[in-house]
C-alpha cells in the first residue's frame, strides 16, 4: 500500500499515478498544495517538488517521479515492465521520460503552468502573458513534430509497447489540453496517438479529476475531440 | 567496448567517464563541441546534450546521462553497482543524482558555464557577467549546506558507499572549481568529501583534463587545496 502525495495539475503526478495504475499496485492519493511549501512537505523532500511515494510497508519516501518510477519496478519486478523488457528499450523510455520531463517541461509545460494556474498564488498575481504564451505554443509545434516523427515507425513513442515514455508525454499533455492551449487539428498523427493513450482506463482516471473553479473544455477527457 | 561522446568541460559528460571507468569497461573518447550542433550529433540525439554513449557490441546509441548511467549498470550487472546494492538505496542515489543534474545545475553551473565559458563561443559573445556569478555563488552556498546536512550522518552522499550521486555532484563541483569559482575555506565538511572524492583514481583522471586557453587554479587537481 502507497500513500502518494499529489496534485491533480502537475504532470509528474500525473505519471507516477498512471504507472502506479497501470503496476496494479493500491494506493491512496494525498493532495498536496505544493506552492506553499509545508514544513512537513518539505521535510520529505528538500527538493519541494511533486510527487512523493511514501512506501507504508517500509516506511521509506522516495521523491523525484523518475527514482519513483524506477522504485516501483524493481519491487514489483514480476509484473509487466513499463520502462521496456530489455535494457535497450529501457534506455529509450528512460531517454523519452527525460524528454518530456525536462525539454518539453522547460519550453512549454512550465510557462502554460506559470501564466495559466501558479501565477494565481504566488506574490505578484498577473494575467497571463500572452508572449510567453506564443512563445510555448510556437515550442509545442517543434515537440509534436518530433513525436510524429517518432511515430512514423512506432505505434507508442518508445516502440511497440506502451511505456513510461508515453506516461510522460500524455502527462504533460493533458495538463496543456486542460487549459485548452492545443489545437488539435494541426497534429493529425500526435492526436491519433494521444487518443490512444486515452482509452487506456490508466489514463482515462486521472482525466476525471476537475481543479476547482477551473472548467477544461468540453473535449477534454472525450476518445473523440 | 564504447565510444563516449564527451567534452571535457560538461559535467554530465564528467559523470559518466567517472561510471564507466567506475564499472571497469573500456572507452574511447570523442571530443565534441556540442555547442556546433553537428548534423551527425544531432541525429544521434536531437535533444542535442552531452554525453552519448555508443555501444560498439549492437550499434545502440545512448543519450540522456542518467539513462545512460542505468543502461551501463543492467548490462554490466555482476560488477558493483554504483545506484546502490537495494532497490531503497538506489531511490535515494537516483534522487540525489538528478538533484545535481538539474537543481544544482539550473541554479549554479549553467549559469557559471555560460558566463565563464560558452559566452565565447555563442554569437553575442560578452564579458561574464558579474550579477548572474554572484548569484550563482549565493546558490553554492546553500547547495554545499545540504552537502554538509546529508554528510552529518554519511560517508557519502547517497549513504556509506560511493555511488552515482558522488559522481554527479563531484562532476558539477569540478567544473565550478576549474574556474576558481568556490572558496573551500567557507566549507570545511564539504571540502573533505570533495578531497576523498578526489582521492579515487577514477575521478583523478578527469582532473587531469585541460581545456584549451584556459588554465584552472593551481589547487584544482590537487589532494591537498
Amino acid at each position: 500500500m502507497y500513500r502518494l502525495y499529489y496534485h491533480p495539475i502537475c504532470p509528474y503526478s500525473r505519471k507516477v499515478r498512471v504507472h502506479l495504475s497501470a503496476k496494479d499496485t493500491s494506493f491512496e492519493l494525498v493532495n498536496e498544495n505544493f506552492w506553499e511549501r509545508k514544513k512537513e512537505f518539505i521535510a520529505m523532500n528538500p527538493a519541494g517538488t511533486m510527487p512523493i511515494l511514501f512506501d507504508n510497508s517500509n516506511g521509506v519516501s522516495v521523491s523525484c517521479s523518475s527514482a519513483i518510477i524506477e522504485y516501483i519496478e524493481e519491487k514489483h519486478n514480476e509484473s509487466k515492465n513499463y520502462l521496456g523488457d530489455s535494457f535497450v528499450k529501457r534506455s529509450e523510455a528512460r531517454r523519452l521520460q527525460d524528454w518530456f520531463d525536462h525539454k518539453f517541461y522547460n519550453e512549454i509545460t512550465r510557462h502554460v503552468l506559470n501564466e495559466r494556474y501558479l501565477s494565481r498564488f504566488l506574490p505578484g498575481s498577473h494575467s497571463p502573458n500572452s508572449d510567453v504564451l506564443r512563445i510555448a505554443r510556437k515550442n509545442l509545434e517543434v515537440h509534436f513534430k518530433y513525436i510524429e516523427f517518432l511515430l512514423e515507425n512506432r505505434k507508442y513513442l518508445a516502440g511497440d509497447q506502451i511505456s513510461v515514455a508515453d506516461f510522460s508525454a500524455a502527462s504533460h499533455i493533458s495538463v496543456l489540453d486542460y487549459f485548452g492551449d492545443i489545437n488539435w487539428h494541426h497534429f493529425q498523427v500526435a492526436k491519433e496517438w494521444y487518443s490512444l493513450i486515452k482509452s487506456h482506463k490508466i489514463f482515462s482516471e486521472v482525466l476525471k479529476d476537475r481543479i476547482p473553479n477551473l472548467t477544461p473544455p468540453e473535449w477534454y477527457s472525450k476518445l473523440d475531440f
